[in-house]
């Protein structure tokens, strides 16, 4: 199999963007020596920490969003698999800056299960560490398992949201309060249009018709929901709010943040024209949109496709939304 | 044809793009009325406006890069086309401050022909307005034909180094200064690995053989210098540092910032990885890496390929090319 991949060695790619990650910003950035976690090199005292263990293969997510009122560090894994649990504790251990350490965890097996391991390790050493699980995507369960849902990319509201909140001083039932309630805030729905290529196989992760487009594909290719025939971004756009809308009443009134997130080939110009109409449907429900996140944020590789996020701010939460940051993935 | 894009109507792409792009940056952009020129909103009195015109299918360049400390407007053409000498006029019009306006130009022979329209026509209103010609693309013609260049990916150390430069207060000639010296410390190569698509059309812009990579291709496919087989990030990155450092004797010692341009689909994750190769071979040249830029900036649709830019940098470009901005395409 031909892989068209900018790699050297399937076996180190993940070492090797890591060493990328942090030489191009090792003003700000540092790898911890034993373990694929990469952390800010300023970390504040007497601050919660907010991180999270992640498989790779969806940059710039995780590692691009470690930063200054963003995430204190991102335990790395392999390509779409979870770090293992030594990995997360070595991130919650050096993350601890005397306030806790909030651990957000996207709701996939892998992700939960090491995660809790790592809590327990942090806790046998007495490191004050409390996890909040997310699930956004509406997708993978009906509205009454809603803790059954995937972590898609609506998590990004909380990386930026809770961490900025973190960084003013709250305490970590503070910040655990904070994670929860942009979660609850929070929903995503994914369109996909074509499928990435595994960057150790070089094989498409999965298949989609030539003339139909997935609603509701996971960040993995898990199945979607339903398929639909390819259509114009409006009416792609007003099948996406509807769905959006009935599963989290936003009202005539709401004030949300809309993230509009590149799956990975979907070009910036289609982006604009699809936040654009997003908006206007938005408007038309009396609903209107704050500073919206428009980019690749968090990808699966090339494949195309978009996911739509919304969330909903009161406004503390927009404070924490607009702070800079220095992450290098991150801007609106 | 299938288009599988997020398009609408392919006659007005290029309105709903600067569309969704003015809804989502309100807060500090806006568009000319009659006139396709995307602008800020708070420009400062008595400095030099840096702007270019620019063909649209490139986003986020160069709309995502109107911002403070970066371009004070960009006039956006459609697509792969230059936007008329009107539109040009009517950027140089609405940021002329007091001080003058630099008209940028990408080698690329629509682009010339209207840009120097339209400031015969603002000379001709006595507005006052220079030019300076971009050619970064060792790859379009040889060195002793440097003028002959095509404008290419390098061409965003310009709209970055010279526009903080002309925020501070500089006269026009001292910032058309600026702008020739970041031109003539700028090479840039292009590595394509697979076609992007027309939004109008849905074919293909060009083709490349499934085991070939492309050596010098320009941002519109514009043909390649050379043909080589699909190799290690490594490999590739030795080749096009060879060439660049062969064209512009970046000596030992020399400080350059770098920028690792994605040109559509290819991951944020091999472009970390090719980084970290360049920077490397750069070392081993004795040559040091300030503050790269890596990321999707000007890119080709959803081509495969990354642009390989170097700029060597006194203690004052470093200054400029650090210096806060809030452009939404452009993050270092």
């Amino acid at each position: 199999m031909i892989k068209k991949k900018f790699i050297n060695n399937t076996d180190t790619i993940v070492e090797e963007t890591i060493q990328g990650f942090v030489t191009a910003y090792s003003d700000r950035i540092k790898k911890l020596d034993n373990n694929n976690v990469v952390i800010q090199k300023n970390l504040k005292k007497d601050t919660v920490s907010v991180i999270i263990g992640n498989g790779s293969g969806h940059e710039p997510a995780c590692i691009g969003f470690v930063g200054e009122n963003m995430l204190a560090a991102n335990a790395y894994g392999g390509i779409f698999a979870a770090p293992g649990p030594d990995t997360i504790y070595a991130a919650i251990e050096a993350t601890e800056m005397g306030k806790g350490v909030c651990v957000l965890i996207s709701n996939h097996a892998g992700d939960i299960i090491n995660s809790k391991m790592a809590i327990d390790m942090a806790e046998d050493d007495d490191l004050n560490c409390k996890s909040v699980i997310l699930y956004d995507d509406i997708a993978s369960a009906p509205k009454e398992e809603i803790t059954e849902r995937r972590g898609t990319a609506g998590t990004l509201f909380n990386y930026k949201i809770t961490s900025s909140y973190a960084a003013e001083g709250h305490s970590l039932d503070e910040v655990v309060k904070m994670a929860k309630k942009v979660r609850d805030n929070t929903r995503t729905l994914t369109v996909a249009t074509v499928p990435g290529t595994s960057p150790i196989t070089g094989y498409k992760m999965f298949e989609i018709n030539d003339d139909e487009i997935e609603i509701g594909m996971g960040v993995h290719g898990e199945a979607a929901a339903f398929t639909m025939k390819i259509a114009s971004s409006k009416e792609i756009a007003k099948v996406m709010c509807e769905k959006l809308i009935a599963d989290k009443p936003y009202q005539s009134g709401d004030e949300i943040t809309v993230l509009v997130n590149g799956c990975g080939q979907t070009t910036m110009m289609e982006l604009l024209i699809f936040f654009k109409d997003v908006e206007g449907i938005l408007k038309e429900n009396g609903i209107s949109v704050y500073k919206p996140a428009i980019g690749n944020f968090i990808t699966t590789q090339e494949m195309g496709g978009i996911a739509l996020g919304f969330c909903k701010l009161d406004p503390g939460m927009k404070k924490m939304w607009e702070k800079q940051t220095d992450a290098p993935g991150f801007k609106i």
